[in-house]
């Protein structure tokens, strides 16, 4: 073997792993997905436990490099391999590099914490038997929407987030929206224009179509409509 | 003038703009400190919308590059400066990068959420009149208790979250623990030892003495006892 395997410790459907597969597949790079029985609560024990002392997946090994959190492997990929694939960082002009970093920014603390609420209503919790909490799923609609429409109108200025390029800054946002398109919340997207041919655009890329067939979460809703 | 003049809009005693000035002070640039009249809500209202739609504290300008996000604006400093103060993101070598973007995420992902709840229930709250409400400081604190359990067995093996270096990691997380060290949840650092001996010293540096002398909350908190 030429070289070390890449091995990504997660679920092809969680979010978090899905967004460091689709840094992967931009890069054209192999890897193995080693699953971890999260249902049977592998991630909260060891041996994972020594991978990611918080108990949260995925976790991530190339060689003797061991990290957690999904952006911080993600941001070390892109580093790592920054001349092949899509350049998903623009490290080489600092002035787009810091407007990629400023956007990825607003997707951890605008962006990921309404969303990710409005994920386990709408998704997780009806997948373990939940009915939604209504005055919750508004709360969170209605943070997300007021965020979205600056997304609106920053998108109705340049093509992706951070430019006319796409970027990781994008790529960030791409398995929560896959979800939520699934659910009847998808509006806060379509009834954007510009975040809905934004959505279309990104969620049309083959390292997305990728990713996304594991995301199998999808077929489940579907059976269940 | 041989160089442009940094401006950073937002108050020196605000958290977020504390993480930019700190960054700021470790690479000895001066700047100009353009203050925003939050109470009035000036943040809400153009013309400083024009500089953070999201109408929060702080903004940044440097020339003709416009940024906000704290940890945006304080990695770009970071890139910028590599060669100058204290280096920051250990860019040299691909592997502490690596560790140190996971720790930074860390404080994005685990640490941040139930530290700013503290700091809104035991500090912002009562500055304005109300009484911090018990049940959501233990809930918070007992959050936060579990991923410092975590650092402490971090800090355990090194001195610092990266490494045995200073980094972007530890700075990240200094201005809500300088707050939340006025607080009785003082405990929820000083009850464990590596944090604690951690705290110490990067609360000694000099840069985050500096910056600390503008976080006059302090003085405010100290004559309300």
């Amino acid at each position: 073997m030429s070289t070390t395997t890449i091995k990504v410790h997660g679920m092809a459907l969680a979010t978090c792993t899905a967004r460091v597969l689709l840094c992967l597949s931009e890069k054209g790079l192999d890897y193995e997905l080693v699953p971890v029985d999260v249902a049977a609560g592998a991630h909260k024990q060891q041996p994972y436990l020594s991978l990611n002392p918080f108990g949260q997946i995925p976790a991530f090994e190339d060689g003797d490099i061991k990290l957690f959190e999904s952006r911080a492997i993600s941001k070390y990929l892109a580093v790592k391999h920054k001349d092949t694939g899509t350049d998903l960082l623009r490290s080489g002009c600092l002035k787009e590099s810091a407007i990629v970093e400023t956007w990825m920014e607003v997707e951890a603390h605008q962006f990921n914490a309404p969303m990710r609420t409005l994920i386990h209503q709408l998704i997780l919790g009806p997948l373990r038997g939940s009915v939604p909490d209504e005055k919750i799923v508004e709360t969170e609609v209605d943070k997300l929407g007021k965020v979205l429409d600056v997304y609106e109108q920053r998108l109705s200025q340049t093509k992706y987030l951070a430019g006319d390029f796409y970027s990781m800054a994008d790529l960030y946002h791409i398995p929560s929206l896959f979800y939520i398109m699934k659910t009847p919340k998808a509006s806060v997207v379509t009834g954007r224009p510009c975040i809905h041919a934004w959505w279309n655009d990104i969620s049309s890329r083959p390292a997305t179509i990728e990713v996304s067939q594991g995301m199998a979460l999808d077929k489940f809703l579907s059976q269940k409509k």
